[in-house]
Formats: structure tokens, C-alpha cells, sequence
């Protein structure tokens, strides 16, 4: 391991990190909360320092293989999430740093699962960072990086295939660095026309923008303790729209802006996702039909449908109370997921087809022995690489999801609490059924749970190795 | 696909099924139930005439490749549970034939989730057949038919291949036949050393030998509605044990016989099974204490840890009604699965060690990129083939779980009942949490629900691959 250049950019990390903590800090002082911006600001300082320190041993050479790559992303979001969860904990605001942590975790990670029984008592500077961190972490603070300092030269790679979704890392130019770039811009154009379009609709700029934080990183923090439940129909619908378009590849955008609208809409993971959205709203908005008028059926369900299969976790309604139909298709869509490269969580759809994909290639071999078979995706051939490293995916995914459930059962409450909990950490989206559904929250989980649910959002939004690579003692072995 | 070799087949399960269905028939006459034996015999004479008929065109190749070997046994395996479940509808005593057949493939799959209210009220030939399905099932009637009658030739692996648990298959020696001989043997004796050990603790010859069939073949229907409550300790520890040892693989005990016990007891599948029960057993005991006196926790304990991991789904108290830790540790168990090559369903312990050592190996190559690792088990390379039928295997799972979970949720019941219910189904245990506790059963489930888990339960048993290809239009046409 090379721990000089690891360290390094960990100290890159807590320097940027220190500059967006000034942002709640000013909006602190917009709204007359001098005392809490002062605490944004010292931990700005005391973050800027800490980094400044651990830089100052320079790395001999910047070699960042994989198991480097992987470990400086999993060991940066942790040290990320805790300087996070200080301005929370230090306005005593979240009187536990536990909480604050889980607060700051489920933020960063866009998971939008919250401790907090009343949101609306925080300070507008803690509710702003809060949804901050959704917008950092939906794109990743490693790719912001290496969009603005071209520091890791070509090595770079290796920490944007640990932090960016889905099965394959799909660069849409050669050099590592302008996708970084062309990613950041198209994620700032959708987040400035979102804030717009809510401020048409009806929202205050400071909702307006906390809520878009919220939307384009597929995090879930809302403003209000209803969530999106009290705004209007015209709110809400864009808010739907928004959702969906951020759980889209980023790569659809891009070729649209070079007007190569052909191979845009030939993404078959795009397809599939629209698909599955209409298909999912039609059931379940026939499904409550009995609860609501036909047009707040088709509204709630689109909404919800959106919200959970881009892993945000915005609500209008409470789902828990719809018939169970509705329910289980809604944590269908929990395993289900966004497409890759888009900032959404959850498994991908693409890793889903490539499964399908497999289990009918094998049928296929049963059935015609001789037959040699590749397994095609929107007409290239993905790599065995590829397909080796979703089946290990799944299997550790079965593995942690299963053993999660069960540590956190020590707390003794039911089942499907338990299960959807560790599945909406697991998955990044927030909320689950029964006492975590919409109107609950992970408050009532102990300080154990916690900690194992905590585990479970980084290793979800970080897609898993990174998080089990740094359990592996081997990983910190010296070359 | 050689059709006229399929059917020749599937003529020799129905009369095999046709010889099996006179044991009901002689037990229905031994107490005074002329009726109920008339009907068994009825259905063995028509089954018979219906195997000679389907064999009068006899098969020009006795080519019998993968396919053909999977189709056989998914519709010799789905023929063999109507023809089962036509005495328990024609004596009246299920009244419905969709029941009929839940109960009659809940048998041969060795799932024993019924959906009978009243047990006791069966007629003694009706109760002996229910049991009598779990013992053809466990081992396999494929499998008899091999050890009987050498009618495949050389084929008859992709028989045995398809029948058989676990990832890969194990021939004890090189011939197929004499295979499935040694195997028959071996269930047949554990079969009569249990039956005689229960007697010993005090059953009557009855329970003794039905409850054993339940036992050795892992199924899990008892003669009472109190399943095993209502048995003093002596019965329920020699229960406990013999469901240990009937989910351990059964090359262990030809090597014992063979007096090669190095080999015995070096198998690592087997250390691990032994392993999880004793663990598992602790915890739960130890979560448990405040129920029961110390002694009846242990018991109850080791019980339901045995019950579940062999996927037999006995019950000695509500596990419903403990902690939910406990409950958690048996969902676990649920996942878990017995040996390869036992009677037992679910994932199989193999299964998930392969699964493991594959995320091990993941995580190695990342942090060694230019090493070049294999899987080894019990000092083998476990095969490119066999780790990859494991993933695509956990892949169909996982789909088969999901979907089967969103489609009997149109019963709007509870998502802890139909989770665990298709959990129980799919690893053919029978009881879950909730409604279909060990308490309840699963007449709870609409019609459509319950064709949903009869499919669970048959692609549970033939673990996947058989139930999908012959859903596979390509598996039907013609060479």
C-alpha cells in the first residue's frame, strides 16, 4: 500500500471539504444564525489545517493501483462523513455524535434516512448542509477532485471506478479528467434548471434549493417533517420529473448535447428503466385507485415509483398505508435501482440485465451444449471481467444484506422493519415500511444498529469493495 | 428434444408412483379405512395403465443430453404431484384440487407447508401418503428409478444431475447406477434406525414411521396439529438428531461404511453445517433463556436450528413468539441450507462457501492484480463450470424470490408472511414468520398465490434450472 499518496488525497479530501463548509456557514449569516456559522467556520479552519497537515509529506510516487484506488475512496468517505457530522453535533443540534454521524453518512451517501423526529427545528445553515451533502456525495467528491485539480495523473481511473455507479465505468472521453469535468457540468445545468423550475412552481429559493440538493444527488433530505407531502400538485410533478431524469446515465445527456440523439435513445438500460417506471406507476396507481381521485392516484404513484427507484426517498404520501401490492412493487424497485452512471443508488439496473442476461445464456448452453454464446449489451460484448464482478457483487450484496438484518435485530423490532430498513440503507434510498415507512425515521434504532446501518449506506453507495476491501487485513500490507 | 424419451420415462415415475400408491392402500385397510384404500387403489391402477400407455411407443434413441435430463425431471416431477394429489381430493378429505396438489407437491418437495387446518382429522392412509411423499421425494424418485431399473444407459447422469442438491454432483463411485444404489441404501437404513430409535423413546409405530419419513426426507408434515409440541424430550432429541444427520451429505456415510473416516471428517461443507447448527443453537438458546427453563431452551433451541438448516420445518414451540433475534438467526438459517448431496433443500452450505470464497478471491486479484488464483474445496479446484452454474443460480433466486414475493401480495397479507412465506416455499422448509408461522398455514393464500408457490416449491427442490428451461420455448422444439 502506498500509504504517503493514499494520505495525500485524504488530505485533498478534508481541504475541499473545508471550502464547502463555508457555504452553510454564509447562508448562516443570511439568516441570522451568527452562532452557528461560527461553528461551520471552525470546523472550515480545523478541516483546511488537518488537511494541510497530512499533506505535508509528499508521496515519492503517485502509483494508485486498485486496491489503493479503492481504499483512499472508502477511507476518504469515512473521514469525509465524520468532519461532516461535526457542525451537527458542535451547534448541538444532534446532541449524539452517533446520530450526527448516521445524519452526516445517510447525507453524503444520498441515502436521505434521517434520526431526526422535527427537521424543521433545525438551524437553516444545518438543514442547507444537510442537503448539501446530498449534492457532494451524489456525484462524488473524488470525481469533483479530479475535474478541478488534475492531481493523480493517469492513475485517476481507479478512484473513479471505486466511486462512480454501476457494473463498468463507462468514460465518455478518452481522458479520465474531462469526464470528470463533462460530469460536473451536466450535473450543475440540471441542478440550476431544477432550482428554477421549483421556484416557478411555487417553492421559496431556500426550498427551492435544499430540495434540488436533495433531487439531482438522489439523496432525500426534505425541508419540512411532511417531506414533499404539503406542496402543490405542480411541485410535486416537477419534483417526479426531476427525480427520473437523475436516475437517467449521464451519458444520455452528454450525447444529446453533441446531437447524437440516435445513440442516446439506444441506451437499452435507459429503456428498460423508463419501462419499468410506466409499468410500476400503472400498478400501483390502479392499486390505490380506491384511496385517492384518478388524478392523485397517477400523481402519488409516479412520484413514489420515481422516488424509490432512483433512491431518493422523497415522499407525498404515506406508502406504508397502501395495500400491500403496491408495497412489494415499491421494494421491488428498492432492489432494482437507477441506471449506472447516473447519481442514483441501489444495484443498477444494468447489473440486473446482465444477470437476466447470464441465467439465459446458461438455459440456452442446457439446452444447446455446443454453442458458445457471449453475453451482448446495447451492441458490444461485456467483458467476462464485467459479468464476474456483478455475479460477486450479488453474492456479496445477499451476504452483507442478510448478515445486517440480522445484527440489527438485537433491537427487537419486527421484521419487516428490520428487513426494508437494511434494504433502503443498503440501496441508499431512505425510507422503508413499517417503522421506518414515510413518516417514521432511524431514531428508534440503537447505538449497535446504528453503526451496522452506517456500514451499510457507505458500502452501499460505494458499491461495496471499497468498504470490504478496507476489512481485509491484506489490504494494509506493505508492498 | 427426444420426446418420445421423455415420455417413455415419465411412463415409468407413474407406474413406479402406481407401486408406491399401494403402501396407503395396505395402511388404510390395516385400520378399517376400506373407502380411503379403494380410492388409492383406484388411482394406482389408473396411474399404472396410464405409465403403459404413454410407454406402448417405445424411444428409437435413448439419447438423453442436459435438456432432456432437466424437462424429464420438471415434468416428471410435476406429473408425479397431480397423480399424488388425486387421493387426498377423491377420498374428499381436500376438498379443493389446487389444495389437493399444494399439499401433494408440499409433500414430494419435501417443503410440509400445508394448508390443512386439522391434521388429525385425515384418515390414517391419507396421513401415511401425505408422510409417504416426503420419503419418495427427499432422495429423489429419478434417482429409485436408477437404482432399480438400469433403463437410461449411460445418460442417466443428466438424470441424476438434474434430481440432485447441491452445486455439482458427486457420484460415490463411477457408475451411476450403483450410485443411486449405495444412496437408496443408505436413506433406507437411516430410515429404519430412526424409525426404531423413536419407537425406543416412546412413539407409537405410526408416528414412528411416518414422523420418520418426515424426518429423513427433510419434509416436515407431523401426524398432530401440534407438529412435534406435544412429544416428551426423549422423542424431540432423537428428532433434532436424526434431522442433523439427514441433512449432512451423504458421501460422509460411505465413507464411514467404506471405514475411510479421514475422509469422513475432513469434508468442509460438513464442518461448516455442524459449525452454524452449534453457534446458532447458542445464540438462540442464550436469547431465549427468560422463556423457558434453561434445559428447554437448549432444546427448543437446537431443535428449531436443526428443523430449519435441514429445511424440515418440524416445530417443537411458536418461534413466532421469540425475540426477534432469534427469528432473524432462523431466517438466516432459512438461506443457509443443508449439505450438498442430503436430503435437504435451500441453497446448500457448498453453495454459499463457493459464494465466498469467490468474494475472497475478488478481493485478492484487486489487491495482487497479477496473481493468478483458483477456488479450492477440500483440497479440489473447484471448477470454472461449477462457479459459475453457483452464481447463475443466486442470480435466478433472487429473481425468482422477488417476483413471487410482488405476486402473492395481491392477498394483501402482511410483508413478513409473504416474504418468509416464499423464502419457506423456495427453500422448501414449510413454516415461516407471521401468518404462516409455525402456528398457522398457508390456506391463507388465494388460488393464484398458491400456483405461485407451487412453482417456488418445485423449483426449490430441482434447484431452478429444471423449472426454467421447460418455461424456455427453445427447450420444445425439435432437433
Amino acid at each position: 500500500m502506498n500509504f504517503t499518496m493514499v494520505s495525500y488525497i485524504i488530505g485533498w479530501i478534508l481541504q475541499i471539504e473545508a471550502a464547502f463548509l463555508l457555504l452553510p456557514a454564509i447562508v448562516g449569516f443570511c439568516y441570522g444564525e451568527g452562532n452557528k456559522s461560527f461553528v461551520f467556520i471552525v470546523t472550515a479552519l480545523a478541516s483546511f489545517l488537518l488537511g494541510l497537515i497530512i499533506k505535508l509529506k509528499k508521496p515519492k510516487t503517485h502509483d494508485l493501483y486498485t486496491r489503493e484506488g479503492f481504499a483512499t475512496v472508502a477511507i476518504g468517505w469515512i473521514a469525509m462523513s465524520i468532519v461532516g457530522a461535526v457542525p451537527f453535533f458542535a451547534t448541538g443540534e444532534i446532541p449524539n455524535f452517533v446520530d450526527a454521524l448516521f445524519e452526516s453518512v445517510s447525507g453524503f451517501t444520498t441515502t436521505g434516512g434521517s434520526i431526526l423526529n422535527d427537521v424543521e427545528a433545525l438551524s437553516h445553515a444545518c438543514v442547507f448542509w444537510r442537503s448539501f451533502t446530498h449534492w457532494i456525495g451524489g456525484m462524488g467528491v473524488f470525481v469533483f477532485i479530479m475535474a478541478i485539480f488534475p492531481i493523480m495523473g493517469g492513475y485517476s481511473i481507479n478512484l473513479m471506478r471505486a466511486e462512480s455507479t454501476g457494473p463498468a465505468v463507462g468514460k465518455l472521453v478518452p481522458r479520465v479528467q474531462k469526464t470528470a469535468l463533462i460530469l460536473y457540468a451536466l450535473y450543475l445545468g440540471l441542478t440550476i434548471i431544477g432550482c428554477v423550475v421549483y421556484i416557478i412552481c411555487g417553492m421559496n429559493f431556500f426550498e427551492a434549493v435544499t430540495t434540488i440538493f436533495g433531487t439531482v444527488g438522489t439523496g432525500g433530505y426534505g425541508v419540512l417533517n411532511t417531506s414533499i407531502t404539503s406542496y402543490n400538485p405542480a411541485i410535486q410533478w416537477a419534483i417526479t420529473i426531476f427525480m427520473i431524469l437523475s436516475g437517467i446515465n449521464y451519458s444520455v445527456y452528454f450525447c444529446l448535447i453533441r446531437r447524437q440523439f440516435k445513440d442516446a435513445f439506444s441506451i437499452s438500460e435507459v429503456k428498460w428503466y423508463l419501462g419499468i417506471i410506466l409499468v410500476s406507476t400503472a400498478i400501483i396507481a390502479f392499486d390505490i385507485r380506491g384511496l385517492y381521485a384518478p388524478a392523485d392516484s397517477i400523481r402519488h404513484a409516479a412520484f413514489q415509483v420515481g422516488s424509490i427507484i432512483t433512491t431518493t426517498g422523497f415522499s407525498t404520501a404515506d406508502f406504508d398505508l397502501w395495500p400491500m401490492l403496491s408495497k412489494s412493487v415499491l421494494v421491488l424497485l428498492m432492489f432494482c435501482g437507477a441506471c449506472s452512471g447516473s447519481t442514483g443508488g441501489g444495484m443498477k439496473i444494468s447489473r440486473w440485465l446482465i444477470m437476466a442476461k447470464t441465467i439465459r445464456k446458461e438455459l440456452s448452453t442446457m439446452i444447446h451444449p455446443r454453442q458458445v454464446k457471449k453475453i451482448h449489451m446495447d451492441g458490444h460484448v461485456v467483458e467476462h471481467e464485467t459479468v464476474r464482478a456483478t455475479n460477486v457483487y450479488l453474492a456479496s450484496y445477499f451476504f452483507i444484506m442478510l448478515i445486517s438484518v440480522v445484527l440489527i435485530s438485537v433491537d427487537n423490532l419486527d421484521f419487516t422493519t428490520n428487513f426494508t430498513g437494511v434494504v433502503a440503507m443498503l440501496n441508499n434510498i431512505g425510507p422503508g415500511l413499517g417503522l421506518v415507512g414515510p413518516t417514521g425515521n432511524f431514531s428508534i434504532f440503537g447505538t449497535f444498529s446504528k453503526i451496522v446501518l452506517i456500514f451499510d449506506m457507505l458500502a452501499g453507495r460505494l458499491e461495496l469493495f471499497p468498504m470490504l476491501i478496507i476489512l481485509n487485513p491484506a489490504c494494509w500490507k506493505k508492498y
